[in-house]
């Protein structure tokens, strides 16, 4: 065994015992024509991309339009997903919101069902809040819910929220939670800020929130990534996470191949965009549904992302079922 | 009858023909030790400021911090406040959320009340918005709350929610919904934005969201101001309003007052800030508990509050009660 090969299961070692690591997935919520949330589309996109390689479903992220549902509406589909025996162990639940009584509610729900792991937004309607009032939003949840086993994951995405997770807010929430405090998704798109949160905070699981940082992630000490192109390229990230931990000499390759259909998807309304490539190559039109204020794309808009993604390498038709 | 007179008594008829017009306030929501909304503060401070001049109520705005509350919690206190016996036409409701269920409940809650007037923000999570996916939205709201009573003033506050309500938008309601669409709260602090709206829909009740364009915008067609600052400065808005509606010529030398105690209050954490200030001059500790993530002011910020809006010319014991 040479030094690098025995250094990687060291790195491989050291990220099964991060609170939690792989490639995760933000499910797409497929929504009817009156635009509730369709359980059944949902359980097979969930299976699909477990079945394709993700480690784990992180429920009611910014991609499966989480802050376009009721707090009713989130529980109802988190019950279904328990009930359907998706394990709890492999999910992750976005219960971040604007009020802390709603947060309170969706994490004690998810807890009430042993999914321990909670990615959460900071309450984002108000901006220029201070690092210790956003402390004080999560620790009150946190105190309510009063759930040792809870791990909470920090979704910082200032471009959307406009309310940034600083390296400072970090250290008072560790310093006051300890263990409770799990992880971040970084979604910032800046690799300065993960890097700094990696170099820090070496006990949380930092998530870049995109797979283009997935393998200067791990490199790095990163736990995976939780990226929204899982959905239609979940192969293509697992596929660099394997490569990178059986340290098989590939990852470099998948990288490039990963990052390439990436940018691909990467359109201004990429939701509608990930779901218009399903309904597309499964034949399944309803998919294309999304809930206002997304807008479904026309044809010509789907047709020219379902050519972007070819040239990128992608076969599109991967993402059909049976 | 001077021409000037009639000509100001004609501005004065149509304020009066439009769906809201006057000094509107967004009651500050005091909260108890354990953040749950104090609904005995809350109906004594909403009866203080229609007492002190106020036409109505614009309940669970910004200034309430209404986000910071679940649907529960806001249609809780709309039912106290109508069971105290406030006047469902002295209210406006804010009702925008993030989720158009969330939306559809509280709206058609508060029509349930006989309040048709209500506030709404855009969905403001998703940034990039298309106008048509907005439009969706509010309409999806107004369709499901099917009540041809009901009057919408669009909420534009893009600072705070990153999603303008942009004139193309107005236009594609107004065409889509008719009288429903009844005017819009410009909290934009951009004087242009608002003028355009004011001439381009001459139909509908343009707010400033500021005392500071109370006068300009009477004198261009607004129909008053919904203003954050009229918790403890109420009497100054009316005295503004009154003196221009009866031409009595103090208007300017009372708007120059009113705008130099809102600079004075315009801090950093203008909630908190008004909040101290009622709690100190009231002598009631209580008020100066604001719910995560915002945080209550120091005793030196407030002090230095104090201080600036005396120098401004406000005297701030006025708004002691009793």
């Amino acid at each position: 065994m040479t030094t690098a090969t025995t250094s990687r299961a060291y790195a491989v070692a050291r990220l099964e015992r991060l609170p939690a690591h792989g490639v995760w997935s933000p499910v797409l919520t497929p929504v009817t024509a009156d635009y509730a949330i369709d359980t059944g589309r949902f359980l097979q996109q969930a299976r699909w991309v477990l079945e394709q390689g993700c480690h784990g479903l992180a429920l009611f992220g910014t991609t499966s339009e989480a802050n376009s549902f009721s707090v009713e509406e989130r529980i109802g589909l988190l019950d279904a997903v328990i009930e359907a025996g998706i394990p709890a162990d492999r999910l992750m639940v976005g219960t971040g919101c604007n009020a802390i009584t709603d947060s309170t509610e969706l994490t004690a729900h998810a807890a009430s069902h042993g999914v321990h792991r909670v990615l959460m937004l900071p309450p984002f309607y108000y901006k220029g809040m201070s690092d210790e009032g956003l402390a004080r939003a999560f620790g009150t949840v946190i105190e309510r819910v009063n759930d040792p086993d809870l791990r909470v994951f920090l979704y910082h995405f200032p471009r959307l929220s406009g309310v940034p997770i600083t390296l400072g807010l970090l250290n008072l929430l560790a310093a006051r939670y300890g263990e409770t405090i799990a992880g971040v998704k970084d979604s910032s798109g800046d690799w300065d800020n993960t890097a700094a949160m990696i170099e820090r905070f070496p006990q949380l699981a930092i998530f870049p929130g995109s797979e283009i940082f997935l393998l200067q992630g791990l490199e790095a000490g990163a736990a995976g990534c939780i990226t929204a192109t899982s959905n239609v390229n979940p192969s293509g990230s697992r596929a660099v996470w394997d490569a990178w931990t059986s340290d098989d000499g590939s990852a470099g390759e998948r990288q490039e191949l990963a990052t390439a259909i990436r940018r691909a998807l990467e359109t201004e309304q990429p939701v509608p965009g990930q779901k218009w490539l399903i309904a597309s190559e499964r034949g399944d039109a309803a998919w294309k549904t999304v809930r206002p204020p997304m807008l479904e794309l026309g044809d010509a808009q789907g047709a020219a992302l379902i050519e972007a993604t070819h040239a990128a390498g992608f076969d599109p038709a991967s993402v059909a079922i049976g």
